[in-house]
């Protein structure tokens, strides 16, 4: 990833965890923090690897994605007397790159940050983007930093052990950037299954990503695309409290945003990927998530739409048609 | 002060609180953050030339200075549905500044800040330096931000209100950029009263400040003189457990620093200024206290010594080096 004094290497390859030491430096304090719904093996693989580690093990799960939990890695941090030449290290999915990369944004304001991610989800989408954050009140990352990573691992071998949701989930966000960036891509996905070759896929799914992320680190242009499907998503993640996972929302977020002729192309693929593209949530739960949702402001919405495969735009709207957008979405 | 993009404005100037509107754009909803011990009279003053604004009062005190401080400021926010394009306000001391600043730093990942100090030491050390932080168990400013402000307004008329333990506090960073980066000054204080001409202290005082800040945002290199006296002034400031202001501690910190022929010039200069030049702390205190300071590292201290006026430079010493200087400080 090229972006100046913040550039880092992002290593896509199997078994790249067992040799984490090689590609790190990994010769001082680290704070693994990862959760009780990853694979333990993960963080032990890693730990074996560090010269001084220490392990934080979180609570699973969106709600425990807090400023507390921050504080408390902090106060780890402070226990184990890290100095700003220490490092945290995340080995989980999203929600554990989110909260450590924020605790290592602002601990000493500011040490060294990798991310181990081994969802599919944070393997295609959040992991290299330096977006980092925590949720508060109900509001999705409200409150974080940007932070670039010093080093992202991908180890595939890491998904054999992700179950069959999770996969699903992590492929929504790949449609979600072919859909938005790469009609190429968008075409072989019709085509082709992308877990035939995740080597393959995670290399094209980071390559889409790094080209955004590159020309706009801090979200002010091309990199708001990558929120497509996410203004309803959010809302339906909010109203569905739970129920559905982070991708799966996206796929219901993407839908009403396309064209018909692109949103009957779409259904099938997210079909074929095991992704839902119908809910029965009451709409005015959604619509009032995404009004107290972050990405709302005065004005009404700016949110992206496809209207041709690999070319989303942004576009501001009203209120009303953002509400009459949702108000048509997921019939057959 | 020209930091590429982060670059910004600092007004020194009588009466500036009053026309915010005309240097400050307040034209949006705008937190105003200040403390119980600040004057009314100021968070009034720029409410009153804000479009929407929104005073958070926070109880004073390094004690307050906490994550839970700056959680319940992004609440806030968010309860009055603040957006990206919406903005933060410091007015009062440091401790108003390092809160506000790192409220504005990780609200919605980063929201406009504009820094008013009302306190001498604000005025000319804290409030330009893009530094911002909270205390997290009993350690000072461990979990913070690099957050510079769009703007920085400094009324000295401000100033009038100020009693004279803060006037005096605030002197001590003067003295310590003196004594440090320009020989002269130190020279001038020695023979004029800074107080004298405060909006020609204050431009001096930034002038410095401005351009070791220039060269250093992040605090590689040149920056680090600024911690000058406030290796041995944490332990201080944390043994006396808020007897003593920080720059009292600061003035205190100093003196161990100093060649016994730049201590012997500095001593007068404390004096006439109200300043301490010992006490009788528990020096084993200072020493733990210092111990659990965020600038130890492994391998000692990394310190600001001054055999010359006007020539601060960094040393590393050995922790045994530290305990003999402590063990030697405030002898008459």
């Amino acid at each position: 990833m090229e972006l100046g004094p913040n550039s880092y290497d992002i290593t896509v390859e199997r078994g790249c965890l067992q040799r984490a030491d090689a590609l790190l430096n990994l010769d001082r304090r680290v704070l693994i923090v990862t959760d009780r719904g990853v694979p333990r093996q993960y963080a032990e693989t890693l730990a074996a690897r560090c010269k001084e580690p220490v392990v934080a093990v979180v609570a699973p799960g969106e709600g425990n994605k807090t400023m507390e939990t921050v504080t408390g890695l902090c106060r780890t941090m402070l226990e184990h007397r890290f100095s700003r030449g220490d490092c945290v290290a995340a080995v989980g999915g999203g929600m554990v790159g989110d909260l450590a990369g924020f605790a290592a944004a602002c601990f000493m304001r500011g040490v060294d940050f990798y991310n181990l991610p081994t969802t599919l989800l944070s393997q295609v989408d959040s992991s290299i983007g330096g977006k980092t954050g925590v949720n508060l009140d109900g509001v999705k990352n409200i409150v974080g930093a940007f932070w670039q990573p010093r080093g992202v691992l991908i180890d595939p071998d890491t998904l054999d052990t992700l179950p069959p949701r999770l996969w699903a989930e992590g492929m929504a966000e790949y449609v979600k950037m072919a859909l938005t960036l790469d009609g190429e891509l968008f075409a072989a996905l019709q085509r082709e299954d992308p877990r035939q070759d995740m080597t393959r896929t995670l290399e094209r799914a980071l390559g889409l990503k790094k080209n955004v992320v590159e020309r706009d680190e801090r979200e002010a242009g091309p990199r708001k695309l990558l929120n497509f499907g996410h203004t309803i998503g959010h809302g339906v993640e909010s109203a569905a409290g739970g129920a559905l996972y982070h991708g799966e929302c996206v796929a219901l977020g993407m839908l009403p945003m396309c064209s018909p002729a692109v949103r009957a192309q779409l259904r099938p693929v997210l079909e074929r990927l095991g992704l839902p593209t119908s809910t029965g949530l009451d709409k005015q739960a959604v619509w009032e998530a995404m009004l107290h949702d972050k990405k709302s402001n005065s004005g009404g919405f700016s949110a992206v739409f496809v209207e041709e495969p690999g070319k989303g735009y942004v576009k501001n709207v009203s209120f009303a048609e953002m509400r009459a957008i949702l108000e048509g979405a997921w019939q057959a």
